[in-house]
């Protein structure tokens, strides 16, 4: 059966049953009959249902025998059944504090729902506290339930991604990619980086919705559906890992760090780039020689059986040997998905083995005060043979000099 | 002493100052030394530094002798003292989860700090979890510390807007207003959201950035200082108040939903519109008239001495009159500054008394299924002399015609 062009860039439906499927087996080793869900990341991994988290509370409850209970504000009523079909039943409150407490609410309807003692449990709260939210532990509220802590567990669902996962990630670096071609084009002197990035977004995403026509569906709230960005790193503020923004427009001479990607059913990758307005000076030049060798020897320690301790201390080494320790800012790397940072890390504490299914950035970064950042990011996956690079635009320092 | 221009749209040091005074004031009211800030939002507050709160922990220790510590990542070493002069000490760690989690190293600063034994905390965690963190409890990092729960007390001090703060929002609300004069005039058949969008923002970015100069500083990660957006709300989606995106176009006959406002110092405003491509269809037309008789309804129903609720239940009231109720899909506004949502809430469960120096947004709304959503949402700034409608850009059904 060929599938119908609308359906052609989403996840078939199968993909969330996997994963539900996987949640059940949590849930049977850990001896309990349903979980409370209470983050908008969960409800998006189990139903693709993008869910605004505001002060709002929300949850989903998933039963072993079957069916899903969403427990939310009105705001969402008609629209998430225009997201998903996986939900078999709708709760709402008109908004939060409301006359009573969402949480008063929430227990009584999980009451009536009468579901065996034990349950699972993403977090002790009802709802994470967010933009003026306060609420009760939900032991406060359904003293008669047996708590089990899986919130852990849920978590490490989502480290191993399925080849759907792994072929969206792929598609959002395709967009990204093309974004970062036009950010070159359009990098000049006397240019705000907002003017330049937003013109590479706009560009690149008008050519995805063209492309991929009905099929795609932005699930983040985001200005354009693909965006390639600077985060203020300009020159001197380039030094900045976090700049989040410069002063003044670029000028000739700047190093630029970059980062772009596409919204693709929720998921993020990862490509940044340094680019030079005109011929970086020797220094410049001699730095981004070095980094691009920093990120090559994480590339290398990248083999079946590395942990991403051993990533990260290959890169120490070879920062070590060339007296650049004293400017390294961060670790080599962290794994990525439907968040833009997700644990493990590819960091001298964290011994957690590369596993096929895992995709992480690799981004070991060079920062010399008042003189700029040095930094790739690739998005790599591990496969069963051996890692694969998803990134592809060019690394060379010649190919990211802009005239 | 005429100021700077480099400082002419800034907060004034003092600002920070009297922020510190007020928590100094908790402080002693509390009988603690020292309190342990652990959100960006506080750092923000307090001191101007923007911080990008990643898995990276970080804190910051205000003590009653003087002096505030920043404890984080090395991400922000050179970062911090670009924005802030208020920082006395800093220790950081290189990266999440390291050799050492940064819990232990900061558990053991703390230490060498020798604070006397009661401290505020902001929350009992050392660090709110976030992409992948995970960590202890503060108490178990330092079990001889008395810890003092002052979250709730720590957050309603961002109630009360000074003349500063109420400044920065008017500044906020200029620029959307520019920016959304601009959605008006580019929206149009068969655009996308997007680039309508984002044009709008570049235009009123550029001529805000040119306007106020290098006393401009964007204080948030966003694609342009200005934005005006959509969130999806074309057509039929409108009707869905988070809609976050639509799959299609615009086209001819739809109802638009609107969001525009300014980074100012890192404040949010809100100015949220309808606006009709083509004539609206007299069911269109009469639901606007309504929508616009319910928001006036709020906005006299705001007098010295009301509560949030006495606001919300006036729009329940006339909702109810009209046979609209079965259309409300939230409250009717919130609290705004520093965060896009705050506490307290213009809802039936909100008791808190409006006070002067509270600015809200007001914006009661109407969701027919498969019509659309019908929604003005404007700040207000409540005044010891009554309450002040601070945007401007116009609200008759006749002035947001797109022909």
């Amino acid at each position: 059966m060929p599938r119908a062009v609308e359906e052609l860039h989403k996840f078939p439906k199968e993909e969330y049953l996997e994963r539900i499927e996987k949640l059940m087996g949590l849930m049977e080793e850990k001896g309990v009959d349903s979980v409370y869900l209470s983050s908008g990341i969960s409800f998006a991994y189990f139903t693709g249902f993008a869910y605004l988290a505001t002060e709002r509370p929300a949850c989903m409850i998933i039963t072993k025998k079957g069916g899903i209970t969403f427990m939310g504000p009105s705001v969402e009523k008609d629209h998430l059944f225009s997201q998903t079909d996986l939900v078999s039943e709708i709760r709402t409150y008109l908004d939060y504090p409301g006359d009573e407490h969402p949480e008063v609410l929430f227990s009584r309807w999980i009451k009536e729902l009468k579901l065996p003692s034990r349950m699972g449990v993403e977090s002790m709260q009802f709802y994470p506290s967010a933009y003026g939210y306060e609420g009760p532990e939900i032991r406060e509220g359904l003293p008669d339930l047996t708590l089990v802590p899986m919130g852990s567990d849920i978590y490490r669902l989502r480290r191993i991604k399925s080849d759907n996962e792994i072929e969206a990630i792929r598609e959002t670096i395709k967009w990204g990619n093309l974004a970062h071609t036009y950010l070159q084009d359009y990098s000049a002197d006397r240019r705000y980086e907002f003017e330049v990035s937003v013109e590479a977004s706009l560009e690149a995403s008008i050519a995805m919705k063209r492309t991929l026509g009905k099929s795609y569906t932005q699930k983040r709230f985001l200005s354009t559906p693909v965006e390639a960005v600077f985060m203020g790193q300009l020159g001197e503020h380039s030094a900045y890992p976090h700049s989040i923004s410069a002063d003044r427009p670029m000028k000739h001479g700047d190093i630029l760090g970059t980062w772009a990607y596409a919204d693709v059913e929720g998921y993020f990758s990862e490509l940044e780039r340094n680019m030079f307005l005109g011929e970086p000076d020797p220094k410049t030049y001699e730095f981004h020689q070095l980094l691009l060798k920093l990120q090559q020897t994480a590339f290398d320690a990248i083999v079946p059986g590395a942990r991403g301790s051993d990533v990260d201390r290959a890169v120490h080494k070879f920062a070590k040997d060339h007296d650049l320790e004293k400017y390294l800012r961060h670790h080599s790397g962290h794994n990525i998905g439907l968040e833009m940072h997700e644990a493990p890390f590819l960091d001298v504490g964290d011994h957690t083995p590369i596993m096929p299914g895992m995709v992480f950035s690799v981004e070991p970064g060079i920062y010399v005060p008042k003189l700029g950042g040095f930094r790739h990011s690739d998005t790599v996956a591990m496969r069963e043979d051996g890692p694969e690079i998803l990134t592809y635009y060019p690394r060379e320092t010649v190919e990211l000099i802009i005239e």
